[in-house]
């Protein structure tokens, strides 16, 4: 049982990858927004308008992402190859996925988390005008593989 | 039903809050990381060494707290009088509580809840070494006040 | 005739504004992307569907206005009270006004003119796949005030 | 006709950019700002000074450079190998030009069109208390390309 | 004797200001870099030149005070009024001062010991070609001073 | 004797570092805050409670390492595989260590002592409440080396 950010005395440090090899690595992250049928009856309607209400929030967790290791601190700043977000309207909430791919020495789990945190966050701040009966839940990761032989 | 951030054409705006009183304003917020047993019985034997494991995560909070408005397009740039985050560490999870104050013409909960998303993000972070099996659950507003009288 | 940000050895310096009095402000700025033809009738038929390919300049050119003293040297850093963008699509171009309002000891107008340069950009990089064949021109003020009495 | 930062169905995305080599890639942009004949006449006296007054507005374009990827939503982060600018000040005008090197696995326009708009924005900010007569033009590229073999 | 950023547990926080009233607040900061005679005599000889050599330091130092609260986690952010550096070249040394003034809740030092810190280690890069035997000495504050009846 | 971020005109840049191989690197820097007796004996009665006080002062250190290409003007941004920071409680003073690790194409020294400077900033701004008599001291490059082959 290993805390790998933490050294023998306990002291916080970032690992040192040099180590290891540049890898395309890929992960995908999923949470939700229960915001109420309320709101998604507006946000549904919005939908059918010019302006998509969760275009600010796919932005926002795209921009988060890159923002990853500036966040969160014991990170390792990674080169971001890719990130996209998905939004599903559900009948009371919101499901987001994040899928972050790289070219590193280690993972991007953490940038497809924060992508959706933040995205999550963002429907929160742009909903909450309507009602502040929203919860975030269920922010995992759903997946995350490297590519050795490209 | 309005989404104040969004103007008649559907379109996003920061909403102009020029016209408001500065206030002091009170937000609470809590959220919870699913860590399972083995992550919380090798925390607690962490706990008593030096390095408390939960530094990083507290300091990750309070830093992004102060980054809330560079991370969530709409929301107002606000100045922080205060930021604070508690930790409880139960059987299976760590319960995270942020509480921030701001004298500003809007409101800090979307502060409170950005430090509560980072910190638990920071968590699992530092734990995903021991195990991927963890989840974020139940971000949400436990209370917001203003104090217009002082 | 006398540059401010410059002290009497023309060194850089931010010019001292705490004797100045907080006062509502508000500048607009405006410029244009010239496209061509080509980007532009894909950019309408883009805005039949559901994405609105504007949607992201637009979150730019906020979130840009949020870091204008970041990015400018010797601009003081101001709490933005509003910020929105307006895009007019013409045959060739798109044209850009930003619109910034701030309580503050000083005027905003580097915070439009930051926000309509950043969604320049960002309608340039999400463009230039189909050609690089753009300028930005017409980058200017189009009107500042302050109201003191409110 | 294609938009590649959005997807099939209109969506904002950060390309992915995995399967592309590593490669020296080198963009130049340019533009100009016009203050007209007073500002410049101001400007040449203060360069015989000590203090060039350009110099502030070099080093925002630099730091503005390596800012590219958290300015613009979907633009890749990018190790920048080199960046500088040059200024030519003519009767009534400011020309700029940036050029920027990279080696990654896509371009770098963007990084120099941007290093030329903030330093066309700090020429405006630090002559703005002489004269508000000021346009930003022409931005655009002048060159990019790859060199695959070195 | 007391650590106002801790609380009676120990834990870090962000002390609560918003019963302070918003003062006018000035700092002065001060701070030495020992380079050497060889690069002192380099730097003389660029002074003559066009390019003042401390320029980009003097910007890094103003843009540093700006990114305090960023930087030092139990930092309140401050709205700045006012930032400017001084440099001093000494025999084997420059001599590094910087002021500070805001009008807010809590002082201003750490912004004017930011930007002498960053300043030091600007002149240090850019210096670093010539020789690595320089060290930072000496970074203290000079003094600090509110003003409550303007 | 050469300046390498001044061109031949004397003009910042950033130097072109893309001919250079992509090498392992490692720089560690060293410096001290004096403190005097006081806060020593203030801080070792903390640290035999649940929080050390140094922890924060790590964290920022971390950090900041990883801003230092967006605080240092002529700094190249790079990807850090590695920073840890030690710090030795003395009679009257803190010792600060940072090793900084990367991959890259130029050498790691300025985010080694970006790393000490800001570290030994956050504990100032700690323990000002205390006392203001602190200075920081020493702050230089320890030793850097690079391995080719690996």
């Amino acid at each position: 049982m290993d805390f790998s950010h933490l050294d023998s005395e306990g002291r916080a440090r970032m690992v040192d990858v040099s180590g290891k090899p540049v890898v395309r690595r890929v992960a995908e992250a999923g949470g939700s927004i229960l915001v109420g049928s309320k709101v998604i009856t507006a946000l549904r309607e919005r939908s059918l308008k010019k302006g998509d209400p969760l275009s600010a929030a796919r932005i926002a967790g795209i921009m988060a992402a890159k923002k990853t290791g500036e966040l969160i601190p014991l990170c390792h700043p990674l080169p971001l190859d890719h990130i996209s977000l998905e939004f599903q309207v559900k009948e009371d909430r919101i499901d987001i996925t994040a899928r972050a791919v790289t070219s590193a020495r280690t993972g991007v789990e953490m940038e497809a988390l924060t992508a959706v945190s933040v995205a999550a966050l963002t429907i929160y701040d742009m909903c909450k005008a309507v009602s502040h009966d929203m919860t975030i839940e269920n922010i995992r990761l759903i997946s995350k593989r490297k590519q050795q032989d490209r």
